[in-house]
């Protein structure tokens, strides 16, 4: 007997029930590299920078050399060069001298602090006053400051960001290995549904999970693959399931939502492996299936009202492909003010659409109102929070914890 | 005479000396819109849904039969027929009489609420009989619940998110009006820089910055064009800027940090436009230069640290690349408790990467320590804070604002 979980169950099911996938990676250049998954750890092989370099425009030199200098009395010191960028510094300094360094040139052999351009006086003579002292140290990056032989920069499972990029340019990684996109196959089904590009017919609406689900799979890194829509019959759904299952990592039905169809989105799965769970206490979205086929690939079921579907998206298929992949799901939340009271009293958790705005103390959440189901409702939303399911509803003032429409 | 502005007065600039640029829309279908801006209102055409709908399986009836019943003693209502899903209700309900309707499925004329089919006994003679009343309205989604023709579901300006596209495909929207992408030029500029792929010798290092901001830029929507490194000579300068502004709507140099580079950028940009502001009051991110053309094109100057570039683009290229869409951009800021002290004593704000997790009492921000400039120490990072400027630091425990690294 299959129980109805709670969210939490859900998601310690996915975890349990899924392995990473074992796919060999691929490398693609550092342009292509964003929202990618690392396959492997990225270990720094040299030092970054290989050299001592100043933080400043200034005069390198031995600080010892200035300790005691001061405007009334500066340090004079002898003019030994000067280093130009993008060169090495082909000097290098005795007691009692110094050198002109760029901001990023390299700090000569024998010095071991830059004192800045500001603080000094060149007095034409081949010699420069310098007015403060430095201490050992100031004003230079040493080399493998960033990083040294063997650093571990970034972790396997990472999905790459900006910063990332830039580390990986940093450390000469310009083929970036990472793991093939996962291809997820969706389903829409429901005699009622027609393509978004037709005009409903009586008792005819278009079909909204075909696109949302898609879109989110594509934010989520994955490549979604539409098998369009299949009307209520068992033979020609488990048809196209089987077809999915062979072609993708995993396979979302987004079911239509009366019961001869809720029904024919389970015994097709039960027929091509094992149901997981089926349903999960929370509202809207109770009506969702996971499942399994003994190849261990993943088969979802998730409701026919939109908003469902995007709430259980972004909660339990994100997770999902995370668990595939091998990575962490960042939780993307934020805390914010409730304008006004939500009523609950059903039960399970309940989910509820909010845009975010700033407030005079700070941010705030305004509830989105409407029927479950109303996706245009949710056209323009920041994000949604939770009503746990032992609470009657949060009043106005409350602190919500707001989970944010967007990339993980 | 130029000042050194602070980080509010470098938004106002952005939003006073630009406006978003007036270009003919572009229509892309629903699979290529995610991220996207809207380049004009989506407002509905027609109903949606547009016709009465059941929001569960069960018996579509008049509310009134049913007042008075329970369990004890049921209504005994007429089965006048059954609506099917996908097609129009073909029947209408006369008092006393009820109709089985599938969730999704219309509402017959006459009935003004359903029963859900847990509530309902069919009697096998041609009857039903409700256990529960229910109230008019019960258990259905009215014509135009979810939009009404002349509806604004969608702003001009909205970058287009998963529950947009739904809603676009909810409308039947399937061509969708949005701006062309932003063509932004970059350039590294530098003696000391070598491409990521070549192995730097004595006194050069990797380009970071030009992978970083492109992908930055990306993220935001754009369309990078990276114009390659340039030495630090201003005529070729001049030359790769003009090119880069004949081709694109802005141009973003990313500056070597010597002396003589910030110089020649400043003249070029002077040389090709006005310079609008030279040098931002924060830490990482001093030497930043906004220009503008005659042809009001926006020209960047970054700094060369890649830390300071990339809290330069997070804070302020995204604003203007905002502001020449025409939309706001949102904060994605979460709060966290700092778990260790930063000091800060610079008379400017200060900026600190940050990693985040999930502490006992909410969400930590973890600060990165490095020296600007070491861009592996942020890999990884969620984020940044910012310490105000007449601020010596802020001490463990302290709440923190941390911008999340993600596309707006």
């Amino acid at each position: 007997m299959l129980h109805v979980k709670t969210p939490d169950e859900a998601l310690d099911i996915i975890r349990s029930a899924f392995a990473p996938l074992d796919r060999p990676p691929e490398a693609v250049p550092l342009s292509a590299a964003l929202g990618r998954v690392l396959a492997r750890d990225v270990t720094a092989e040299s030092w970054v920078p290989d050299f001592r370099r100043s933080t400043v425009d200034g005069y390198a030199l031995r600080a010892a050399d200035t300790f005691g200098c001061s405007d009334a009395l500066p340090a004079q010191l002898l003019l030994a060069g000067e280093v130009r960028m993008g060169e090495g510094a082909g000097l290098s300094l005795e007691p009692g001298q110094c050198a002109a360094v760029p901001t990023g040139g390299e700090v000569p052999p024998g010095a071991d602090a830059v004192q800045m351009l500001e603080l000094c006086e060149d007095y034409g003579d081949g010699t420069v006053g310098i007015l403060k002292s430095v201490a050992p140290g100031h004003n230079m990056i040493f080399r493998g400051d960033d990083v040294k032989p063997g650093d571990r920069v970034l972790p396997a499972g990472r999905r790459l960001e900006p910063q990332d990029i830039g580390a990986l340019a940093a450390l000469g990684v310009t083929d970036v290995p990472v793991l093939p996109r996962l291809r997820v196959g969706v389903i829409s089904t429901g005699d009622e549904l027609v393509p978004p590009e037709d005009a409903p017919a009586a008792g005819q609406i278009r079909d909204v999970n075909g696109p949302l689900v898609c879109t989110l799979l594509e934010q989520a890194g994955a490549l979604p693959r539409f098998y369009g829509i299949v009307p209520d019959r068992e033979d020609q759904l488990k048809q196209t399931v089987e077809r999915a299952l062979a072609e993708c990592d995993a396979v979302i039905l987004s079911g239509g939502s009366s019961v001869g169809e809720k029904d024919a989105a389970c015994r097709v799965m039960s027929a091509l492996g094992e149901v997981l769970f089926h349903g999960i206490a929370m509202k809207p979205g109770k009506p969702t299936l996971l499942g399994r086929t003994p190849a261990g690939k993943a088969m979802v079921g998730l409701p026919g009202h939109p908003v469902a579907a995007l709430f259980v998206t972004h909660l339990f298929v994100r997770a999902l492909l995370a668990r595939l992949e091998g990575r962490e799901l960042r939780r993307r939340q934020v805390t914010a003010r409730l304008t006004e009271g939500v009523s609950a009293n059903h039960g399970r958790a309940q989910y509820n659409g909010a845009l975010l705005r700033e407030g005079p103390q700070g941010l705030e959440a305004l509830p989105i109102r409407g029927k479950s189901g109303l996706i245009t409702a949710l056209a323009g939303a920041d994000g949604y929070f939770c009503i746990p399911r032992d609470c009657e509803g949060l009043p106005a003032g409350a602190q919500v914890l707001v989970n944010i429409f967007i990339a993980d």
